[in-house]
C-alpha cells in the first residue's frame, strides 16, 4: 500500500459546526416539509387560521351535576359540544392578540412544532409568548417573545428545551390570582397548555377562573404525554409524543430481541415507562412480538395473582425452552405493581398503617424493630407476601415514603420482583420435573431428551429500563405533523375567542380533521389520596379493544416460535417514514397503518 | 362529527405479515442495494473474486523470536507482508470448495452480510457451510449448508442470529484436534472466523496448526466488535459494528441531552459499553457534545486519582450551575474503573490477598470477619479508598471473584460509585462556598446571587447502561456495505489458498481497498491472569491521535456553553445516511465523515 499524502483537511472545524443542535441530521430534518391539513390552507396557498362550528356531538359528563357545579362559566358556553375546523374563505383578519404557550409535565416529541404551528397561524400580526420552565413561569410571569428566527432553529427537534418544563400544578385560589396578575401584565389574549392529563385539567380550572373573573382570555389545552393515556375515541385517538416514544422503544425492544437470539443465552427484562396505563407496552408488543408482554389492566381485570403471573411466564419460559428457545425478551408496564391485587392490598394496608402508627414506626430504632412492629398489623395474606418479597423491596416499601406519607409505588423495580419470583419457579421445574411434566392436566408434555436439555439450560437476565430516552427524541414525521396540526388548532382557537376547549386532531388517514374537545366533557370525579377531585379521566387499554385482541390473538404464537420483528430506528426518508402506531390504526379502524394523510406537504414559512 | 362507517379492513392480518422479522422497516431494507469495490467486480458486472499481491508493506512484530517460534509455519508463508486485493480481469474458475464460517463473541452489526458476501463471491459452484453457535459448533462439527435462499432473507438485518454465536476459546491441544477432525469430517477448504481480538488470535493458532498437521484449509480472520479495539491504523481503520452501535447510543446519549435540558433537572450519566477501550465514548462524544466525557485512556496516562477526577467533574458541574445549567449528560466508559490509578492498585492488593490467604477467608463466617482479616494486609492507602466505598461495592469486591479467584472488575457499578462521590462532593462545594469560590488560586469567581441561586440547586442524577441494544441493531448502509466486503474478501483468500491472514478494508473515502493482514503481524505478548500469551494487541484510544485531540479542545466550551447535539435515530434512506464514525475519519486524516464510498451501489445477486 501507497503511503496517503497527509491532506490538509477541514474536518475539525466541521465539527465544530455541528455543535449546538446542529448535527447532520438536525441540520437536515429542519428542512423537511411538513403535512398541513386542508383546513388552514387558504386561497392564497399560506397558512391560514379555521373557524370553528357546532358538531352534534357533545360529551356526557360522567358526574353532571357535579361538573356543572365546579364549571359553571364554561360549560355554560362550551354546552359540552364538541367544534370542528373548518376552512376559512375569506377569513377576517384578526390583529394584536397577545398569545401566550407553555409546557408542562415530561417532555414529549413534537413540542417544538406545537410552537412552530401556534407562530405560523398567529402570523406577523399577533404576537407568541413563550413562558420559561412551565407552570411555574406562568405564576412568576416568566415570558418572552418568541421570534420567527429562533422556531426556524427548533422545528422538527426534539425535547421541550426551547421553554423547558417543570410540574407544578395550579389549584389553589392564590395560584389562580398569581395567574390573572401574569395575564394582566402581559395583556393576554391567551393561554396554551400543553401538557398531559393534569396539565389539561389545570387549563380547565384555569380557564373557569378567567371567565369567572370577566377576564377575557382563551385558555386552550394540548394534548402531549408519551404514555398514551390522553385519548378520547374517535374525537382523539392519541396525544402527541406517543408515535415517537413507542418507535423508539420498539427499535431498542427489536435490538434486544436480536440480542438475546444472537447470543441464544439472554432473557431481557424490559420495563416500559408509562405510569399507569399500559399503552406504550401494548404498542412496542405489536411492533416487536416479543416472547411476552405483560398488561397491566388485563392482570387486573382478570384479577390475575403474583403467583399466577410468575406461573404463567414460566409456563412460555418453559415452552420455549423446550424448543431449545432459552432467550427472550419480556417487556413489563411500569405501572404493573399497582394492578397485581395482592400488591395492591399490601399496599393499601401498608399505607393504613405506616399512617395510623406513624410515630411508632418512626421512633422504633431499626428496620427490625419497625418490621416486628408492623407485620401483626398486616393479614396475614399480605404479611406472607411481604416477607417473600427481595429485602430491599421490604425495606424501601417501610422507608421511601412519599411527601403523603404513601408508599413510593413507582420506585418498586418491579423488574427486579419479577426476576427474582420467576427464577425461583424456574428452578423449581427444574427440580420437580415429575410435578410439571407429563400426561395430565396442567402437566405439559415433553420427551426424556428435552428435560435432559431443559436441566442444562440456566436463566441469563438482564435487566432494561427504557424511559427518558424516548420522551425527548427527534419527533416521527407523525408527530412532528401532528403536534404541528394542533399548534395550528390552538392558534386558530384563540383568534376565534374559544375558551376551555382541547385542540385535537383525528381521521390521521384520511387528511385531518380538526376538533375541539371541551375540557369540561372530558372530566371526572377521581380519588386521588383519599380526596374526591375533578380531574380528566386517563385513556387505559381495554381487554375490548382491537389493539388488544390483536395482541392476545397472536401472543402465543409469538411466544413458542419466536416470531419477533425489528421495527428499526425512525426513518425521516424512505418507504417506513410514514407510520402511525399500529394501536391507534387498529383501534380506529382505519385500514393500515403504513401511511398517515394529515394534509399535503408544504414548507411551512412564518415571520414576525 | 359523522360516525365513520365501519369499514372492513384486513390490518390484524397485516399485523401477522409482520411477524418474524418481517416488519416494514426490515422489507424495506433487504432490498436496498449495497456499495461493491471494483475490485469484486468483473468485466460482466457480477461479483468476482479478488487475486492478492504483495504490497511493499510487512508488519514488524513486537517480539519476532517469540512469534516465529509460537507460529513458524505461518511466519515462513507470510512473512508478514500484507496483502493487496486487485480486480481479476480473467479470473480461473475456482470450483468444488468448502467453506465455513462462524460468528465469535458477542454480537456485532453487519455479521450477516458477511455471510452474504462470503455467498456471493464464493458463487454457486463453491459451498458455503454455517457453523451453528460459534466456536462450539465448530469443535462439535455442527455445520449446515447456507442457502442463497436463506440469506436472501437476512441480508441488512442485524444480529448473529441466523448462526447464532458463544465465547468458548480455542487454545487446548484436544480443541485443536477436534477443529482437524471437524475439517476432515466436512472436508472444508477454509474456515472463516467472524470475531474480536481473542477470536482472531483464534484463528492464527489454527491455521498454524492446519499448516502443522498439513492439512490444506484456509484459516481467515474478519475483524468484528463494536468496542472499536480491534483495528490496525491506515490497514484497518475500524472493524465491523462499531459505526452502528456508536450511533444507536449516540442517537440515545442525544435524546437524553435533550431531555435533561428540557425537564431543567436531570444529570443523565451514562455508561457506555466496550470492555477496555474508551473508543466508544469518544465517538459517542464527537457526536454529542456532552457536558462530560471521560476517556479511561487519558486518566490511565496522566495518573489522575479517583479524588481529582470527582473534583474535575464536579467543577464543572459547578461552572454550569452558576450560569444557571443544572443539568446535563456525562458519559462514562465501561472499563474506566481498571484505569484509575488507585483502584487498579487497590484491585491488585486485593486479589494478592484473596489468592494469598484463600481458606483463612473463606473460613472466615461474616463479611465483617472477612474485612477485618483483609484490611491490615493493604497498604494505609488503599485500605482508605475501600473504607470509603459504597457498602455494597466494597462487598462485591470480596464475595464476587471470577473463576481464577480475581476481583469481578467489570461488575463494579462504576457510575455509581462516581453518582455517590459526585454528590458527597457537590453537597461540601455548597456547604463550603467560602472554600470554593472567590478570588486566588483553584477558586471560582462568583457573585452573591449566583451563589444562592447554587444553594437552592439540587442534584437529580438517573443512571444508564447503553450496551446490548447497540449490539445487535440493523446495520448502518456503511457497515452493511463493509461487512459485506469483508465477506468477499475473506471470501477470496480461501480461493486463492491463503491462510493465517485477516479479511481487511481500508480507504472508505475513496471506494475501498482491499487488503489481507497476516494475523502473526497484529499479534504481541500480553500479561492475561499472571501469564503471558500469544495475543492480538487491542487498539486503544491515544491522546495523541487527532480524534482525542479534537475532543480535548472543545469539551471545556461544549460543557460550558451546553452546546450538545443530537445525531437522531440511524437515517437509511435520505441525507444523513451515509456517514461514517468521526473519530474514523480524524484519525485516518479523511476530508469528510459525512459520505463514505466504497465502491458503486449493486442490488447483489446470489444463487446456490
Amino acid at each position: 500500500m501507497t503511503a496517503r499524502k497527509s491532506k490538509k483537511t477541514n474536518l475539525p472545524s466541521e465539527i465544530v459546526c455541528t455543535e449546538g443542535k446542529h448535527s447532520l441530521f438536525e441540520n437536515a430534518i429542519r428542512k423537511l416539509p411538513i403535512p398541513v391539513s386542508s383546513v388552514f390552507v387558504g386561497d392564497d396557498g399560506k397558512i391560514t387560521p379555521a373557524a370553528f362550528e357546532e358538531t352534534e356531538s357533545a360529551f356526557v359528563c360522567k358526574e353532571q351535576d357535579q361538573t356543572e357545579k365546579v364549571f359553571p362559566k364554561t360549560m355554560a358556553k362550551t354546552r359540552n359540544v364538541v367544534l370542528r375546523g373548518t376552512r376559512q374563505t375569506a377569513p377576517k383578519a384578526v390583529k394584536g392578540k397577545r398569545v401566550a404557550v407553555l409546557f408542562s409535565g415530561g417532555p414529549a416529541a413534537g413540542g417544538h412544532n406545537v410552537l412552530v404551528g401556534l407562530k405560523a397561524v398567529l402570523g406577523k400580526d399577533n404576537t407568541l409568548l413563550g413562558v420559561r420552565r412551565g407552570p411555574r413561569g406562568l405564576l412568576k410571569g416568566d415570558l418572552f417573545e418568541v421570534k420567527a428566527s429562533q422556531l426556524k432553529e427548533v422545528v422538527n427537534t426534539g425535547g421541550f428545551g426551547f421553554l423547558g418544563t417543570d410540574r407544578t400544578k395550579i389549584k389553589t385560589q392564590s395560584q389562580f390570582e398569581q395567574v390573572k396578575e401574569t395575564v394582566l401584565k402581559h395583556r393576554l389574549d391567551g393561554i396554551i397548555i400543553v401538557g398531559g392529563d393534569d396539565s389539561n385539567t389545570n387549563a380547565a380550572f384555569i380557564a373557569e377562573y378567567l371567565e369567572k373573573e370577566s377576564i377575557p382570555c382563551s385558555v386552550i389545552g394540548i394534548p402531549k404525554t408519551i404514555d398514551g393515556d390522553m385519548a378520547a375515541g374517535k374525537n382523539l385517538p392519541i396525544s402527541f409524543g406517543y408515535d415517537t416514544a413507542t418507535k423508539i422503544y420498539s427499535e431498542l425492544v427489536g435490538n434486544l430481541a436480536e440480542d438475546a437470539a444472537s447470543a441464544v443465552k439472554y432473557w431481557h427484562f424490559v420495563k416500559l415507562m408509562g405510569r399507569t396505563a399500559s399503552k406504550i407496552t401494548l404498542e412496542v408488543a405489536l411492533q416487536t412480538k416479543p416472547a411476552i408482554a405483560l398488561i397491566s389492566e388485563e392482570i387486573a381485570e382478570k384479577n390475575i395473582s403474583l403467583t399466577q403471573l410468575v406461573d404463567d411466564i414460566v409456563r412460555i419460559i418453559t415452552l420455549r425452552r423446550l424448543k431449545g428457545i432459552n432467550h427472550g425478551v419480556i417487556l413489563i408496564p411500569e405501572g404493573l405493581v399497582e394492578f397485581i391485587p395482592e400488591i395492591s392490598a399490601l399496599i393499601q394496608e401498608l399505607n393504613k398503617v405506616l399512617a395510623e402508627y406513624e410515630r411508632d414506626i418512626k421512633d422504633l430504632p431499626t428496620l427490625k424493630n419497625k418490621l416486628e412492629f408492623i407485620y401483626p398489623r398486616l393479614t396475614p395474606y399480605s404479611a406472607q407476601l411481604m416477607a417473600a418479597l427481595p429485602d430491599d423491596i421490604e425495606e424501601m416499601l417501610i422507608l421511601d415514603r412519599d411527601d403523603h406519607g404513601n408508599v413510593k409505588v413507582s420506585q418498586i423495580e418491579t423488574e427486579r420482583l419479577l426476576i427474582e419470583k420467576i427464577r425461583y419457579k424456574a428452578s423449581e421445574v427444574k427440580r420437580h420435573t415429575e410435578k410439571y411434566f407429563g400426561e395430565g392436566e396442567g402437566k405439559i408434555p415433553a420427551t426424556p431428551e428435552q428435560l435432559q436439555q431443559l436441566q442444562a439450560m440456566s436463566l441469563s437476565t438482564q435487566s432494561h429500563f427504557l424511559g427518558y430516552e424516548g420522551r425527548s427524541g427527534k419527533p416521527t414525521t407523525f408527530d412532528a405533523a401532528f403536534a404541528f396540526a394542533l399548534g395550528l388548532t390552538a392558534g386558530s382557537l384563540v383568534l376565534a375567542g374559544k375558551t376551555g376547549y382541547m385542540a385535537a386532531v383525528t381521521d390521521f388517514d384520511k387528511g385531518g380533521t380538526i376538533l375541539a374537545l371541551p375540557l369540561t366533557g372530558l372530566i371526572t370525579c377521581e380519588l386521588r389520596k383519599g380526596q374526591e377531585e375533578m380531574v380528566i379521566e386517563k385513556s387505559l387499554v381495554t381487554t375490548s379493544s382491537p389493539s388488544f385482541k390483536a395482541f392476545a390473538a397472536n401472543r402465543e404464537k409469538w411466544a413458542l416460535d419466536d416470531l419477533f420483528s425489528s421495527p428499526g430506528p425512525i426513518q425521516h426518508w424512505g418507504p417506513a417514514s410514514r407510520q402511525i402506531p399500529i394501536t391507534v390504526a387498529l383501534d380506529q379502524g382505519y385500514a393500515d397503518y403504513k401511511t398517515f394523510n394529515l394534509g399535503e406537504e408544504k414548507t411551512v414559512d412564518f415571520e414576525d
